[in-house]
C-alpha cells in the first residue's frame, strides 16, 4: 500500500524533523523540566495520569513549534517556555477527553489512561492539565497570546463535538470533514505557531505567515495520520492497520473512496461504518475499494496542497535556521506517507 | 429529621435571596442573553446540551454573586456581565463533568445530559462551554480577573481528582472533606465574588473581603447542601433523601457518624459505603446512626461557622443595598436546612 509522492523538492527526500529538535534541544528541556512541575499535585493520581501520557513517547510537535516560531523572531526571554509548555497541556487534555470520547483502549501502543485510571480520572485530570494550561498563559501575561490559544482551545472544542455529530454518517462530503480536522486538529497547530510571533513582539505580518503555516501544516499532518492509519508499511505508530475503519471512524480516504464508489459499494461502506461490520474480512474489502479509488494517493494529493500553501506562508521571511527546520517538517509530515 | 439552628440574628429567620436577585434583575437579563448566545453553535448538538442543562432551573447564584460583588463598588460597566457569564459556563461545565464522573441519571429532577446525549456529548460540551468562558474572561482584558478565574479552574479540577481519591473511603477527616469542597465549591463562589471589586477597580482590603465572604459562603452553601440530602424535609432540591449515600458519597455528616460510632457501626458504614450495600434498608439505619451522633446539627454547626467569617469579612464595607443582599444570602443559606 505505499504511496510515492512527487516531491516538488528533490533534496527534501530525506526531510526530517531532526533540524527542529536540534534547534530547539535547550528550550525543550526546559519544558520537559515544566511539564512535570505543572502536572505535579499533591494528589497522587494527577501526576500519574498526566505522566502516563506525556511519557508515552509522543514527538512533542507542538511545543517544539512554539519554541521555533518565537525563536526565529529573537526572542530570547521566558515566555515562549510557558507557552510551549501551555500548548502541549492543551493536547494533552485533549487526548484524555478524546481516549473517553472514543471509548480507546490504546494509544500509540500502550493502553489509555481511562484503562488503567478509568473514564473518570481522564475527565478531571483533563480539566485539571486544561486549568493549568491557562495559569501559565495568564502568567505570560499576554492578551493577544490568550485570545490566539482560549479562541482554539472552543473551536477545538466545538470541533470534537462536530466530530461527534458526523460520526458514523456516510454522508459526509470532504468539505464537513475539512471543517472537523481544521477545528480538532489545525487549530492548535495555529494557535501553537502563532503565539511565537506574539511573544516575540513581531509585526502583524510575521504573526499571519506563521498562523496560517500552523493551520495548514496541520491540515496536512492530520490528513497524511488519515493515510497512515491505511497503510501497511507504516509500522511506528503503536496503531494497527484499519484502526480508524474498525471504530468506524470517517476520513478522506474513506470519504473519497465511498463518493467515487458504485451503488453496490456505498452499501457495504454504510453497513462498515455506519452499521458497524468492520470485521478483518471487510477491512480487506475496505483497503481494496480505497485503494481502486486512489484514496491514500488522492489524500497524500490533498496533504501535498495544504503543505504548499504551508510552505509559501514561510516564503517571505528571512532565511534563518528556525525557518528552514520548520519547512523541512512540512516535507518530514508528507513523507511519512511515502 | 428537621433541624433548629440557633440564629445568631432573629430577623434573618426569613432571610431570603430574593434580596439580591432583586439588585441584579436588569444586569441578570443580560447575562442570560450572553449565556444563549454563546453557548450558540452551528454544530446543533452544543445548544442542545447546553440549554438542557442551562434551562433546568438553577438558581444561577454565582453570576449573581459577580455582578453585585461589582456593582457594590459602584462598577457601571459591561464587564462584569462578561465575567458573570464565564463563571456560570465555568460552573455548568463542571456539572456536565460531574455528571459523567459520577454517573448521575438525574440532576435537579430532570434526566442529566448524559442520559440524553451520552456521556461523550457531556465531556465535550463542557469542554466547549470552558472554552467560551476563557474567551469571554480574554476579552474583558483584565489579568487580574484572568488570574483568579483561571486559577479557580485549576483548583476546582484538582479537588475533583482529590474527591476521586478519597470516595468510598471511610477513613476521610473532617478536614479532607474540608479540603475537597474548598476546591470543588467555595474556590467558584470565591472567584466569582473576587472579580467584581477587581473589574470596579477596588482596592486590595475590598478585594480581599469579597474573596474571603466567598470562599466561607461556599463552604456553608455545601455544607448545607451535604445536611438536605439526609434531611426528609427539604424537597426543593429535585433530590431525593440518601441520593448521596446510595452514590457512597463522603459528606460531612457521614464523617462525624462514622467517628463518633462504635466498632460495629463503623463496620456498617464501611459495607455501605465502601462495599455498596446501600438500599432503603440501610439508608434507614444510616439516618438513625446520622441523628443518634447529631450529624446534621453539627454539620449545620460547621456551616454556621463559616457563614460568621463570610459576614466578617463584609463587615467592614460601608452599607449599601449590595452589601445587604449578599449577607441575606449567608442566612439564606444556612436557613435552607432549618
Amino acid at each position: 500500500m505505499g504511496v510515492v509522492i512527487p516531491l516538488e523538492d528533490g533534496k527534501q527526500r530525506d526531510a526530517s524533523v531532526k533540524p527542529l529538535v536540534a534547534k530547539t534541544r535547550g528550550d525543550m528541556e526546559r519544558v520537559n523540566q515544566l511539564i512535570l512541575s505543572k502536572a505535579g499535585s499533591d494528589v497522587a493520581m494527577i501526576p500519574e495520569v498526566a505522566n502516563h501520557l506525556i511519557s508515552s513517547g509522543g514527538k512533542r510537535l507542538r511545543p517544539m513549534l512554539t519554541l521555533a516560531s518565537a525563536t526565529m523572531f529573537g526572542y530570547s526571554g521566558e515566555h515562549h517556555i510557558k507557552l510551549a509548555t501551555a500548548v502541549e497541556f492543551m493536547h494533552t487534555a485533549t487526548l484524555l477527553h478524546d481516549d473517553v470520547v472514543d471509548e480507546s483502549d490504546l494509544r500509540r501502543g500502550r493502553s489509555t489512561a481511562r484503562m488503567i485510571w478509568g473514564n473518570q480520572a481522564s475527565v478531571l485530570v483533563g480539566d485539571f492539565l486544561l486549568g493549568q494550561a491557562f495559569k501559565m498563559m495568564v502568567e505570560v501575561g499576554s492578551l493577544e497570546a490568550l485570545d490566539v490559544l482560549s479562541s482554539a482551545a472552543a473551536v477545538i472544542a466545538e470541533g470534537e463535538v462536530l466530530q461527534l455529530s458526523v460520526a458514523k454518517n456516510m454522508e459526509t462530503t470532504e468539505d464537513d470533514y475539512l471543517s472537523v480536522i481544521r477545528a480538532k486538529t489545525a487549530a492548535l497547530f495555529s494557535a501553537a505557531c502563532e503565539v511565537g510571533p506574539i511573544v516575540a513582539d513581531a509585526g502583524k505580518a510575521e504573526r499571519n505567515a506563521l498562523r496560517s503555516y500552523g493551520i495548514n501544516l496541520g491540515l496536512a499532518f492530520q490528513l497524511i495520520d488519515d493515510v497512515l492509519d491505511y497503510d501497511g508499511s507504516a509500522s511506528d505508530l503503536g496503531k494497527n492497520v484499519g484502526d480508524d475503519f474498525r471504530e468506524g471512524k470517517i476520513t478522506l480516504p474513506v470519504v473519497l473512496a465511498y463518493r467515487r464508489g458504485s451503488e453496490d459499494e456505498r452499501s457495504f461502506w454504510r453497513e462498515a461504518i455506519e452499521g458497524g461490520n468492520s470485521d478483518d474480512k471487510a477491512l480487506e474489502k475496505a483497503l481494496g475499494l480505497i485503494a481502486k479509488y486512489g484514496g491514500l494517493k488522492d489524500t497524500t494529493a490533498r496533504a501535498e496542497h495544504y503543505a504548499s500553501i504551508a510552505r509559501d506562508a514561510l516564503a517571505p521571511l528571512p532565511d534563518s535556521e528556525e525557518k528552514a527546520a520548520l519547512l523541512e517538517v512540512i516535507a518530514f509530515c508528507i513523507n511519512r506517507a511515502s
